[in-house]
């Protein structure tokens, strides 16, 4: 089977396809070919079944063009991350929304009803919220990415419903620990507090040690984008959208569970550096969730803060 | 002040402009031009303060130069029908979803803010529903021009939220009694039982009789209009769509409330005629709201079925 995933050079695309190229097959049938695309690659595939295609996937020939769309699987994930998309508006809309659509519209042209799965955000909610959210909760976002993700998640129902596509919209928690630097989302220093510390690289954290986020591991995010594949189309049924299980972990239990696996002189790294820009956006998203159908449908969070670290530890093969 | 009307050309879109131009002010505002925007007007303009643009708004290009994105009032009610979005998927989605795009962006890069009401309607619910629908429910359309609507919603908000326009969305009800023809709509019978009998045509009804139908007259609409306009920013907050009041009568209902108007002949010449595609469309619709915020700013429903038919006679000048 042949397999397409744009955003294919960014941290979760790239270690989606490690994960799908490990196991060999998805849904029972063996990976013949994947597609990687995005607007630029770190470096050339190791594996004969990849392809890397460079490209914008707001360009609709390019997309058109690009391959990937004979593909009966498809994971969506490329998108300006909120920060990006809140600063630049034309690039969140370009990219987060005509991208979805252009995207949808290339496979709904090849007319095979693709299985897609579509990251969409805990930035889906905002505004005024309720102390524990459900699966009942109104989106609300208070971001421009947040928008831009509810609307294609609303993309992805109607293009299922019609039968164009099977669509699967799953709501990430934010994810900690991101490897690597930086990046422009809002939520970027809820991985930093733990990534650079590890690293004996001095943080600056931009919220409040009390700030909560509803958080899950890269490993359990990889886990739930191919679970979401997976699962057959009556378990969806009509509703598309799924907000994921995560935990919910204040900045200062992140830090506690840093100094326990990795000591005080580790944790003492992170400094408070507070920006109301930042702080703006992170303090409108949702902390507790009653995550319901979720577990119903098979989704599993992390078990604690703990071994969120310890797995991070484990991968970037850290010395303590 | 100038006033954009986009489907202008339209029943309501044609009804508002007339509303406007005998009231002659807006907010306070005298109206200074009229600017109505449509793919097709079937007659020139009477009034000198009138500007017909003929024009596609999924064109971006016309939509820039056709004038009108320099008002300082916009009410977007352009858009494919029900039943023709569903009919016909790349239009449903070049109108509604491109259109509305295209016109905030449009709206957005002239940097001066405007009040825009947009049209939504409550096609934006679907699929199960509590028996009575209240302000929390989330949207979950069940047919295209449905989820258009909520998208075009959501950039409402957003472009609210970044303060490139003020915005208003409001989820109309089921607007009886339409004048004029039958129309693609899939609510279309709910006009047509009452408009044919009362005009000596007979009619078919494509739904059985207990099928609930969530109303307004068009009067009630025009007045939600301009009463979502005059409201001040403030008393949206950040919270820029609202269900409409309505109220909730039977096709049964609707035909014993036309007897005791215009008499047993008249509403005999309705005949039943299921159609399942209408039936399948329409049975998920929601019937029953509770509307507290919307009473809160202000907006009214109609009395009850026989005042909606009463009105209709009165304005159409028919003779019974």
């Amino acid at each position: 089977m042949k397999i397409l995933i744009t955003g294919g050079g960014g941290f979760l695309g790239s270690r989606l396809a490690r994960a799908l190229l490990a196991r060999g097959r998805l849904g029972g049938e063996a990976i013949s070919k994947l597609t990687l695309l995005d607007a630029g690659f770190p470096a050339k595939p190791e594996d004969l079944r990849v392809e890397h295609v460079q490209a914008d996937i707001a360009d609709a020939d390019a997309l058109e063009k690009a391959a990937g769309t004979d593909s009966a699987a498809v994971f969506h994930l490329a998108a300006v991350v909120s920060g990006a998309a809140e600063a630049d508006f034309d690039l969140g809309m370009r990219v987060n929304l005509e991208g979805t659509r252009l995207l949808l519209q290339a496979l709904r042209q090849r007319g095979r009803a693709p299985r897609v799965v579509f990251a969409s955000s805990v930035a889906a909610f905002g505004g005024e919220l309720p102390e524990v959210l459900d699966d009942s909760t109104t989106p609300r976002p208070q971001s421009s990415y947040g928008t831009q993700k509810v609307i294609g998640e609303y993309l992805i129902s109607d293009f299922s419903r019609k039968g164009y596509i099977d669509g699967r919209a799953l709501r990430l928690p934010t994810i900690v620990v991101r490897p690597g630097r930086p990046n422009a989302a809002a939520s970027s220093f809820a991985s930093g507090i733990v990534r650079e510390p590890l690293n004996g690289v001095p943080c600056e954290c931009p919220v409040a040690p009390e700030t909560g986020i509803w958080l899950l591991s890269p490993r359990r995010v990889i886990e739930a984008l191919i679970h979401a594949y997976e699962l057959p189309p009556q378990a969806w049924g009509g509703d598309r959208v799924v907000n994921l299980p995560g935990i919910t972990a204040t900045v200062a239990e992140i830090l506690a569970a840093l100094k326990r696996v990795a000591g005080a002189k580790t944790a003492q790294r992170v400094a408070w550096k507070p920006d109301a820009r930042i702080q703006a956006i992170v303090k409108t998203w949702p902390v507790r969730f009653r995550t319901e159908r979720a577990l119903d449908l098979g989704f599993e969070a992390d078990p604690d803060v703990e071994s969120v670290i310890r797995d991070y530890i484990a991968e970037e093969r850290i010395k303590l």
